[in-house]
């Protein structure tokens, strides 16, 4: 039932921008351009009193003036005391709301007592509302997109399989415009700030059952329902990987966070005992959260903690071991039988161990060579390769070629890609041939350690 | 004595390239490329007996063609054997060499006895070698550069204070090409491979009265002469910072380690208990090291461990003050008289606490406001700003207006700029306004830790 409820959020077939503004730049003129720029496909409807239309669009003095039935989700961008006015005025017109605007709980006390007639409304009208003070929805699948932030400025991600929660606006935009840069799809990234009513398990709750969901990130400030997160949590764990952030974890960063969303951080012994009690994968800040989110969004599952690591540098390979060893990843040696068969096949100044290292004289076809015959062996669960671009044989084609062969085997391959601006230049190649890339030998094994972390839980949930 | 006999690879007044080829790609026309490009000032003799001239120099069939007294410095681009053979015939007619090529005891057996004999040949003769298996030097003071890799592919840092240090070529690479994409500067850059004669300790020896060089920082897979080394790094590091990233440390990483240049990594406890001991700063890996380097790059001393955060997104700020705190750096809240003041200038939905969060609604002005009140206090020895430029109001000449504000206040300001490609766009605005820019949260806070742990030295040694 209370699943059901959220439907108005994620399949609207109309949509109301209350407080729209005809002024480019105001956030509810940006939502208004975001909406026709993702093609919702629902009926827009721009609400305020100032306008008889906006753009090409007719805008209605109130939402009763829209007429009954017509608007599933109202969207207030609005000042905090009118928002509740104009919130009770809705009652029985709207079946959800997204309040994005701040000057809520997070600020005073006068603030609370606003965010209180949220939730009394919310408990008289059945009416589900996200916010306040918060960023709202950018869907891919419903093309919903409340993020008033502009695309130049904050880049959306594509359609894919991941969906995100966040308790932090600016942590979702961030991430979201981040995973837009690396090529990585998002389903569903909801940001719901104060969590006046709607919150990260009323989300995971809908999440269990969503089939464009296939795997779910959450950055978490603090939970108050902690049994119900648990149990949800746990069902959507059972079906698709569920990885959390939790800030707030000490000292500075638990005032940081009651400053910022009025939220009691807790002992983060707690959340872990949480986190693995319901099966979810423990990510730790920033960069994890975005290695998690790019290893995900390969859609290939690693099926236990085992690394093969492929290089032309020396030094970088042995870092990486050094970061794998430190992550609790195996670097298993090769076996004989390979270390014969590579070794009629590559050079005798090759070190033919792992981490292969191709040397300066590595070519695209011993990579391919290097990374086709050591994956496909079953003492690899993954690899992690590292070309320099120094190699004066490497060519464009590469990542082309290394996708071609790595099709076949349904193992996941990251790709660590450090250095100035010719890297990052080829790292894009890397990425429009699909791969995750990673900047530096660290956040690569952080994007296998979450990978081998998934595989650990689906074994024990099985 | 040691340390005057290393002149010739930091102030050579000629240099010779010894199998020097016509044909563009060869690792040796790279490098009389490169001599061209970075404008070295001395004599460049080309040795090889296949040529009559290259390019616009003459060639010479031998090192003893060119005359007595003429070549300070050979850089060898041979096989590993006819390196051997050559190096005898220089005896007496140079007084540095570096030898770039592989094949020596990083490979066979074979490739430890020709190792072996560049050994003697330094004992012998009293020249002093650097390599093999090595990139040898890049140098903005001699404007020497053998890094035999064209700028287009790994691109040149300009010239600043760092000077690095580094076992492996490809660490060495990409590194340097990082920072110059960071646009950090460096004074010298040395990759001495096998370590058959000069190591990081001779390194040291010679950087600990280097006046151009503000700060080293060192990648160590092993150290043979542990107590001279730790010596010559007490004597550095009570000048200057030293800072060292260890890499092969447990399990798999010692293994590679041990296959890519055959070093005995032995016990990670006892190279920290060295690095202790000397003063070194220890850095933990590639990220760290970068971070070490961006941070040292801005030549602003920390006096301690306090930070101010700045920001205008609220989950960022709880983010850094989580990996500060974790890191073992403080985030004093602000003072009761700071807190009044600022009240008067900022709206009262802003979080005015540590972090200082502006929201969305912040301008250029409240951050030069929020920085430099804050950052004038005792009680801050330097801040993180993560402008994430969401809010409107930011404009292209914020990063000149805080370097503005910043200027007179001597303390390290740290941007962190997590994103994508808009907030990559920006960054490079506060790089060249001379901010060191960080990627992520935990990049910015492990660059803060580093410059607290200087500071925490320079106590010591004091």
């Amino acid at each position: 039932m209370r699943v059901k409820r959220l439907d108005a959020f994620f399949s609207p077939g109309s949509v109301a921008v209350v407080g729209a503004s005809a002024e480019p730049g105001k956030l509810s003129n940006i939502i208004l351009e975001s909406l026709k720029k993702t093609g919702f496909p629902g009926e827009v409807y721009p609400v305020n009193p100032k306008y008889s239309s906006i753009g090409e669009l007719p805008c209605y003095p109130s939402i009763s003036d829209i007429g009954s039935n017509k608007v599933d989700l109202a969207v207030f961008a609005l000042p905090a005391e009118k928002t509740i006015d104009v919130l009770r005025q809705s009652a029985g017109l709207i079946k959800g709301a997204i309040i994005i605007g701040g000057g809520f709980g997070e600020t005073s006390e006068e603030g609370k007592v606003l965010e209180r007639k949220i939730k009394e409304f919310v408990k008289e009208t059945g009416i589900r509302v996200i916010g306040p003070n918060c960023m709202g929805i950018y869907d891919t699948v419903s093309r919903l997109d409340t993020f008033f932030i502009p695309g130049d400025r904050i880049e959306r991600p594509v359609k894919g399989g991941l969906s995100i929660l966040s308790q932090s606006g600016s942590f979702a935009i961030t991430a979201m415009d981040e995973l837009a840069a690396e090529g990585v799809g998002v389903a569903r990234v909801i940001s719901y700030g104060n969590k006046a009513d709607v919150g990260e398990t009323d989300c995971l709750e809908f999440l269990v059952d969503d089939e464009e969901t296939t795997a779910v990130a959450i950055y978490i400030e603090s939970i108050e329902d902690g049994r119900r997160f648990v149990e949800a949590a746990a069902r959507c764990a059972a079906k698709k990987p569920v990885m959390a952030v939790k800030v707030g974890k000490a000292g500075a960063g638990i005032n940081a966070a009651r400053s910022h969303t009025g939220a009691i951080a807790g002992r983060y012994e707690i959340y872990r005992a949480a986190f693995r009690k319901a099966g979810v994968i423990e990510l730790d800040g920033y960069e994890d959260f975005i290695a998690a989110c790019k290893a995900f969004g390969t859609r290939k599952e690693a099926l236990g903690n085992r690394v093969m690591i492929i290089t032309d540098g020396g030094g970088m390979g042995v870092g990486i071991a050094d970061a794998c060893s430190a992550s609790g990843l195996e670097v298993p040696p090769l076996s004989e039988g390979l270390i014969e068969k590579l070794a009629g096949v590559f050079p005798p100044y090759f070190a033919i161990s792992n981490p292969i290292d191709l040397t300066g004289s590595a070519t695209d076809g011993m990579y391919a060579e290097a990374l086709e015959r050591t994956l496909s062996e079953d003492v690899y669960d993954m690899a992690i390769v590292a070309a320099l671009w120094g190699p004066p044989a490497l060519s464009d084609g590469l990542p082309a070629l290394l996708a071609d062969r790595a099709e076949f085997i349904k193992k996941p391959v990251l790709i660590c890609s450090p250095g100035g601006r010719y890297s990052r230049a080829k790292a894009e190649l890397f990425r429009r041939s699909g791969f995750p890339v990673f900047p530096t030998p660290e956040a690569a094994v952080r994007a296998a350690s979450v990978l081998a972390r998934a595989n650990a839980i689906r074994k024990e949930t099985v």
